[in-house]
């Protein structure tokens, strides 16, 4: 028992695994989280900072996991630059949820919302969004099958709000300037949050599932300006009042205690790393990397407008869909992993989140490049 | 780093800490999970079954995540014996949020659901409800400071359901024998699921938050029987539509996969152990031996009706309540933790979840005894 798990950690932190090969793991999310907080994740699973108790037996209430709370807060409004108009919490229930819950939170059944519309994820939150309130989609790359982020529209000023989702891991897009308006932007930023410097005054509510640049599957991160709470005037149940979750600090009941802790770490790690400017820095290298190995290889291509390319995720597709399987069969070889596109698109997908190192987006290239030359 | 993580796991394994004292974990929740379990988490954050990647970086659509889900289902509903009619689902939110989701999925807005109030739990369901249909509570043990369980109550036959907590962590009160009736019980079983054997087809839906017998915080187990479902007529945002999620098999979206991880390893323990009847076993010497070791000292006493005293919880307080710290004291020193009662209440609170040795429950009565000793 003792020395299974202390042969792994040797295997891992040789950069190694049984089959001696390290794995990059290019998923779409839940995603890569850097090594050393994994580590530090499964030491608190044994024993927590030492007290004799493993972090997940531990109560949420004791002043070890408060601890972890507030760390993780004070590290997330650093990072950020957030003050305290806004609240910071850890909730549950993922990006899906704030899908409801931004629209039962901020906007009234007689109000109105403007939606930008960059694919699925917009479209899930335009539709759960219309059961509590006027919706108006005011702009939509659905014409080039989402392959641009919509410029150039006007905002009503009448909108409560305005909603985008600031990088969409599908299609590979992301948001470089966001909208210029004088109204609240909504974003979510699942996918790309952490990863660059972000001017958080132009924005009511930011949310983000934590499972890509912030921690594990398990916890959303939720950003809101305070004064945008309280005036939608409908009943909304407890745990999906903000204000609540606010004033509860987060903990009304028993929040996921595990998934903050690993957040906070991997937080930890950010901070240590130099903060969002040297994680944009070092994304801004891998996705130059990644987009130089599409665009020179005959063989793939990417739909994106170049402007509009996303720095996290990559799609691109073979111009040639026969070649699909010897191409991922090359990529297992080489140990990249969860290089495929999402189910509803098909083609390839290379996320490439904070925790990943250039190396690894190097290797994917090469598997490219080797490709193109044994099937070019 | 290496020797690290090694040397936690030896000092654990030799049922010591840096302290050289094991801990006896007596948290109501967050809670004590099997030692085996917790180093089997540890490992996976390593290293998951060799994949070379963490449980905390994989997608929940890969196929070993797939197998974890599946593989907890089908624990559940051996463990249970839970037939087709059912749906098993993994949600977040906690049983604070199973408040209002019962009622928005079960309840038209002119319907009636019955309560039976034993606590702040109960409490909270019913405030919840309200928002939903007409709540009318049939019954309560407000009046002797929620001390026992009520009984002999009549259920009106026009409810859609009564509504019960299982058993109150707080109060230390257990329903020990359930309701009859012949509308669907809807119980919150929060803290004493996976304790005892259970006759499922008494119930419409049982909830739980996994922190106490299931796994660790952070996922909420649902059991519901699908007839009852799509009845309510009301808008129900896709995340909270019990239907969809069945349909989807609880990922509709990204999963909460560690704690369900969890929960799965500390399923197959429970179920080598030998299930159920295996736990009520052992749960029963445990209580057996704490109850007695309250009831023969003079210092102590516990207020709760013999007939309904939890299983899971002893709740007692000390005659003297300037006793209490030095109580505390001599707990800490023998290694139990998380004796203090709930805040609202006070006192001390001994929770003996399923992976709670005797071992740990004679500790706490041996330091009770000697306290009479120094203190009688």
């Amino acid at each position: 028992m003792l020395s299974h798990i202390c042969i792994l950690l040797q295997l891992r932190e040789s950069n190694a695994t049984f089959t001696n090969m390290k794995i990059h793991n290019f998923s779409s999310g839940p995603a890569i989280l850097p090594a050393e907080v994994m580590r530090q994740a499964a030491e608190a699973c044994i024993d927590f900072n030492g007290i004799g108790l493993s972090i997940l037996e531990i109560s949420h209430r004791s002043k070890e996991f408060l601890a972890v709370l507030s760390e993780a807060e004070a590290l997330i409004r650093e990072i950020l630059g957030i003050s305290d108009e806004y609240g910071v919490l850890f909730l549950s229930g993922g990006g899906s949820s704030q899908f409801y819950m931004t629209a039962m939170n901020l906007l009234g059944s007689n109000e109105k919302a403007a939606f930008v519309d960059t694919g699925v994820w917009s479209s899930n939150a335009i539709k759960e969004a219309k059961a509590f309130g006027q919706v108006e989609v005011i702009a939509s790359s659905k014409d080039k099958n989402y392959t641009y982020i919509p410029k150039g529209f006007e905002v009503p000023k009448d909108a409560k709000y305005l909603h985008i989702t600031s990088n969409n891991t599908i299609r590979g897009t992301q948001y470089h300037r966001y909208p210029e308006t004088t109204i609240p932007i909504v974003s979510d930023a699942s996918s790309d949050i952490f990863s660059r410097p972000l001017d958080i005054s132009k924005f009511g509510l930011i949310y983000a599932s934590a499972q890509k640049n912030v921690g594990p599957a398990g916890v959303t991160l939720v950003i809101v300006k305070k004064e945008l709470l309280g005036k939608a005037n409908r009943h909304i149940p407890t745990m999906l009042d903000y204000r609540v979750q606010i004033e509860k600090e987060s903990s009304f009941n028993t929040p996921p205690v595990f998934p903050i802790y690993v957040s906070m770490l991997n937080l930890r790690w950010v901070k240590a790393q130099g903060g969002l400017s040297a994680m944009a820095k070092k994304n801004a290298q891998k996705a130059a990397l990644m987009y130089a190995a599409i665009d020179r290889n005959p063989l793939f291509m990417n739909p994106v407008e170049k402007e509009d390319r996303s720095i996290m995720n990559a799609v691109f597709r073979l111009k040639d869909e026969s070649l699909e399987a010897p191409f991922l069969k090359l990529c297992a070889q080489a140990g990249c992993s969860g290089v495929k596109g999402h189910r509803s698109v098909g083609g390839f997908r290379a996320s490439m989140y904070n925790a990943m190192d250039l190396e690894s987006v190097q290797v994917l290239a090469s598997v490219m490049d080797e490709f193109a030359q044994q099937y070019g």
